[in-house]
C-alpha cells in the first residue's frame, strides 16, 4: 500500500516533510460539503473531536478541556502562553531548537518574563537540569518543552521532564505538535497541563487549525490572563462549553477532515499502530539513506520517528538545492535543514506515507545521486556503520 | 440553476447565512489535493492569489499589498487593530452594531486608546458626524468602520467616510468582511488604508484564513508596532514577499479552494455580475418575505444585498428556534438576529446561491408558517406594503 494510490489519475508530489502532510484521499473527500458552523450536525463534530482528542491522552472530560483554536500550530502556542501566565509570573523554556526559541520570542512580545535552560540542539534537555533551575528560581511557575524538536528531530524526555516540573509543584506546558498522535503521550502520567498540537500533523488532517488539551483547573484559573481576543484560550473554551459553538467562524472544511482522520486513526489501530507504522517508516529511511552514504544529524537513541536530519554529504558535487528540486520533479518533496551549526537536510516520516512510499523516495534519491555525479557507497557496505559520522563538523551551540 | 444541484447523490442544507456559505463544488474539489506549504506549485498560487485580490480592489502591488493571515475574519481584524497603532496613537471607531462593538474590545484588550462614534443599529455612519469628531480630536489617528454591519446588514457610506478621513489626514480601516468581492470597492476612491476580508464571505472560498489589503508605505511605517507573534501584520507580509511562504504552517487546502474561487469569480463576470447576483438574490427574498407578512427591520435605501434582518411577525405562534427548526429539518439553513434592541431574524443571500434557491426557501417559510399556525397574507395582497412595519417597537440603542 502507497501514499496516493488510490487517487485515479492524479499523483500528487508526496510530502516527506513536517506538514501540511500527505492524507488520504478519503480525508480530503470530507471537506466536500459546506456546513454551517452553527448548525446542529456541526457542533456534533465539534464536540466529537474533543472527545476524541481527550481520549487519545488518556483524559476525559471531566478533569481535561479540548480547546480547538483557528490557525496552525503556533497560533495555539500563543493562544496558550499568552492566556495562561498572569503578570508577575514567570515562564521556564527548555530550548533545543528553533520551536523552544519560539517560545521565547512569544513571551517577549506579551512582555512575559521568561528564562531559559539552553541545551545543543543535538541534545535532549536534561530533566535534571530543569530541576536544578527550578530549586534555583522560585519564581518561575510555568515550564514550556517541546515533545519532538522538529529542528532536528530529537524526542525530549517528556515523562522525565513532567515528573521533575510536578515535583516542583509547577505547570508544564508541552508543544506536542508533530508527535500528538504519534507517540503515545498520557497527560496526567506524563504530568503535562497544557499540551499543544495541529490538525495537520500526526492525526493527518489538514491544516487550518491547533488544539490545546488543558487540565480545567488549571485552565478556569486564567481568568482576565489573555492578552489578545482572537487567541483567548479560556473565552474559546467557554464558548465551545456554552453552546458548542466556536466564538469566530471556524474553518468548517478542515474540521470535516480532522474528524474523518480521527476515525482513520482508530481503524489503523490507534496511537501504538500509528507510531508503529512511522517507526517502519523512519527505519527504513534510515537504513536506506546509510546505504547510500547519508549520515544522521542525531544519536539513534536521541532520534524520535517524525522527521530525521541527514547531514549534507561531504562531496564537494552536493548542493542542497538542485538535490531538492530534482527530487522535486521526480514527485517526491523533502524539507531544508533548520539546525543552526551543521549542514543538514530533513526528510519527515509522518502522514498518510508508508515504508513502499520510502524505499520509492530512497530510489529517486539514488538516482538524483548518480545524475549528479555524487559517488554512493558500494550496495551493502556501510549498512552497519556508525550511526552518527563526523562527515561534518558539529559544533551545536551552547 | 441552483446551488447543490451539480452533487450527485448528495445535498447539503442550503446556508442563507452570513458565512460559512455554500460553495461551489469545484471549490470543494480544489481541495483534493495536498501540497506542501514551501513547494513552488503552492508558492505561486499564493502570489496569484494575493494578485488577484490586489485586483479585485483596483490596485496593484506597486502601492499596495495583500497579506494574508491564518485563523477567521476576526484574526485578520485583530492583525490589523494590534500591528498598526503606536502606543500614543488613538482609533476612532465608528458604531452601528456588534462588530464594531468587537473592534472597540481589541483596541481594548491590547490597551490602545480607542473613542467611538455611535449610531442606532437600523441608520448608517453619518460621515459628517465622523468629521466634526475628527476635528474636536486631534488626537485620533486612525479610523475604523464596518462597510456591511452584518449585524443588521446595512451597509455603511464608506466612500465618503472615506472622503472625510482622507481630508482630515487620518488612516482609514474598513472592516470589509461581508462585502468584498461583492460590493465594488476601490481602495484609492474610497481613501481606504487598511481593508480586512474573509475567505469564506462574498468570494465564495472556504473558511481558514482572512485577507488584509493595506496601503504599502503605511504598512512599511508600523515597525515594531505589532502586539503579538501571530498576528504581525508586517512580519506576515515580510515573510510573504521575502519567498513567497507564510511563516507558520498556512492552511493549503483553503487556499486552493480560494484560488478556484476566485477564478469562478472572473468567470461569473466579476464582482459587477456578483453584485448583481446577490441583488436579485436579496430581491427575491424581501418581495417573498413581505408576501408573507413579514417586514425589513432595515429601510431599503440602508440595506445591503448581503444579508437582511426581519422582524418576528406579531403572530403569538411565532417562535424563532422551532421557525429555525423546521427549516433546518428542510434543508434551509437561517440564521438569528443580533439586534440588540429588535427581536429579528437574519437571512442571508450570498454563497453559491441563486434566486431560484431564494424561492426555494420562501416556499419552505409558507409550509413552516402554515405547519406553526401563522397567519400569512392572501397572495398578492401586501407586496407593495411600506417596507419597515411597526410590527415591533423599535428602540434602537443610543
Amino acid at each position: 500500500m502507497a501514499a496516493n494510490e488510490d487517487l485515479p489519475g492524479w499523483k500528487d508530489k508526496i510530502l516527506f516533510t513536517p506538514g501540511p502532510l500527505t492524507t488520504s484521499r478519503t480525508v480530503k473527500q470530507a471537506m466536500l460539503r459546506d456546513l454551517g458552523s452553527r448548525d446542529t450536525e456541526f457542533i456534533q463534530i465539534v464536540r466529537d473531536i474533543r472527545n476524541r482528542l481527550l481520549r487519545i491522552a488518556g483524559v476525559t472530560a471531566e478533569t481535561h478541556a479540548a480547546v480547538l483554536m483557528q490557525g496552525s500550530g503556533t497560533f495555539g502556542l500563543e493562544a496558550v502562553v499568552s492566556s495562561t501566565v498572569p503578570p508577575g509570573e514567570k515562564i521556564l523554556v527548555a530550548v533545543n531548537g528553533a520551536y523552544g526559541r519560539r517560545l521565547l520570542q512569544m513571551a517577549a512580545i506579551h512582555r512575559i518574563e521568561a528564562t531559559a535552560v539552553h541545551a545543543p540542539e543535538n541534545q535532549r534537555i536534561d530533566p535534571a537540569e530543569i530541576a536544578d533551575r527550578l530549586q534555583r528560581d522560585p519564581s518561575v511557575t510555568h515550564v514550556w518543552a517541546c515533545h519532538c524538536e522538529t529542528t532536528s528531530g530529537i524526542l525530549n524526555p517528556i515523562r522525565e521532564l513532567g515528573a521533575v516540573v510536578r515535583r516542583a509543584g509547577r505547570i508544564l506546558c508541552v508543544d506536542a505538535m508533530s508527535t500528538f498522535g504519534a507517540v503515545p503521550v498520557h497527560l496526567e502520567e506524563c504530568g503535562i497541563d497544557y499540551l499543544v498540537s495541529s490538525a495537520n500533523k500526526c492525526i493527518e488532517g489538514v491544516p487550518g487549525f491547533s488544539f490545546v488539551l488543558a487540565r480545567r483547573t488549571r485552565l478556569l484559573a486564567t481568568e482576565g490572563v489573555a492578552r489578545t481576543l482572537s487567541l483567548d484560550l479560556l473565552a474559546q473554551y467557554r464558548g465551545l462549553e456554552e453552546d458548542g459553538q466556536f466564538r469566530f467562524t471556524p474553518p468548517t472544511h478542515a474540521l470535516l477532515a480532522f474528524r474523518q482522520a480521527l476515525l482513520e486513526l482508530d481503524a489503523e489501530g490507534g496511537v501504538p499502530a500509528r507510531a508503529e507504522r512511522y517507526r517502519r517508516n523512519q527505519e527504513t529511511l534510515v537504513q536506506g539513506m546509510r546505504a547510500l552514504g547519508f549520515r544522521e544529524y542525531l544519536r539513534p537513541e536521541d532520534q524520535g520517528s517524525i522527521i530525521t536530519s541527514f547531514y549534507y554529504p561531504s562531496d564537494p558535487h552536493f548542493l542542497f538545492e538542485p538535490f531538492y528540486r530534482r527530487l522535486n520533479s521526480k514527485q517526491f518533496v523533502i524539507y531544508p535543514g533548520k539546525v543552526g551549526t551543521a549542514d543538514c537536510f530533513r526528510i519527515g516520516t509522518i502522514g498518510r506515507i508508508f515504508p513502499s512510499d520510502v524505499e520509492d523516495l530512497l530510489a529517486a534519491i539514488r538516482q538524483v545521486l548518480a545524475d549528479m555525479k555524487i559517488a554512493v557507497p558500494a550496495a551493502g557496505v556501510r549498512e552497519d556503520a556508525p550511526c552518527v559520522s563526523s562527515m561534518n563538523a558539529d559544533t551545536p551551540e551552547g
